[in-house]
């Protein structure tokens, strides 16, 4: 097991219904140390690859992807979910449906922010059904722009959302992507990786 | 002026209505390092205080808390403004409502990451009238912690948010405080630190 998976094996909750609670040190509290150790993984596994801005979407994407681009040296976009009176001028805004029905969401983010030629590493601490990651791929291409990879730090593997994007060729890395989770017995397992 | 005010004279823009525009480095791009300054800076203005926690509020307070974080060598809570299928368990809840009702939130925050004895450093990038600050603050209250010190990126000094808290005794750093503000010449003052 690499840190992140003996992170969610130690401080983890499995409930029933695939859920993974990880609100003690990913999306509620946030254990700053690690998402530096999550940052110099991502650097290591994108070695090599032209990146110029990270982008991820509010709000627990935020946080990693802001320490995370310490180690890239890049500036962060986050794309919103509803349109705010701070956002103004002209936007991108991506319309996503599962065909789940356990998600519509609006993708929005600033034309301003996005521009042709960028190299673009998506950051998200969750990938399920991939519904905000849809959204986000998106939008960077309808501006010209690249999806020079996407670094994800739980994919539930069980869900499809991780196996369409490598399907469509994306440079996709998860740190932990989980194979089965039981609540009852409280057991969870990682994909080898 | 100093680093922010600068970049804000630069890079903000004002918009009629009192309405300050940084979504180009604070709250939809971010600039981190910027950001670190911005750490580096309230370290600096918190010297000798002890603080074992930051708290924030989502969406555009995150990036900035966990950057400062590392200067610290704390954990950061982030408040959340709905309830979700993330949150279970019992949660402080404020509700927080302005006398402009420009603001009606709520402000929740899971028990298990606030305990006595916590002395907090609350960070959020804009103070104006203060509603998610009074939320936060009474949380940390309700659990028996300690304010221990406010870290606003931003304030609007001519709104009441940041005089109503200082007179109520808390340590409050502004790193900017806007004095005042005019779109049609487009100009900025900012107060005397």
């Amino acid at each position: 097991m690499n840190f992140l998976e003996e992170r969610i094996v130690k401080d983890g909750v499995i409930k029933p219904g695939n859920v993974l609670k990880v609100d003690k040190f990913l999306n509620h509290q946030m254990d700053i140390e690690l998402f530096n150790e999550m940052g110099r993984e991502f650097k290591r596994r994108f070695e090599g690859v032209e990146i110029n801005k990270i982008m991820t979407i509010e709000a627990s994407g935020i946080g990693i992807a802001c320490i995370v681009a310490q180690h890239f040296g890049v500036p962060v976009v986050f794309a919103k979910k509803t349109q705010s009176i701070n956002l103004d001028g002209e936007m991108y805004i991506a319309e996503v449906e599962s065909f789940t029905h356990k998600c519509t969401n609006q993708v929005i983010v600033s034309k301003k922010f996005v521009n042709p030629g960028d190299k673009i590493l998506i950051i998200d601490d969750f990938l399920a059904n991939g519904c905000a990651l849809q959204g986000l791929i998106s939008i960077v291409h309808d501006a010209g722009a690249k999806v020079a990879g996407i670094g994800i730090a739980i994919e539930k593997g069980f869900q499809s959302g991780g196996k369409m994007i490598r399907n469509l060729g994306f440079k996709l890395e998860s740190l932990a992507i989980v194979s089965s989770m039981d609540a009852e017995s409280n057991t969870i397992e990682f994909m080898p990786q």
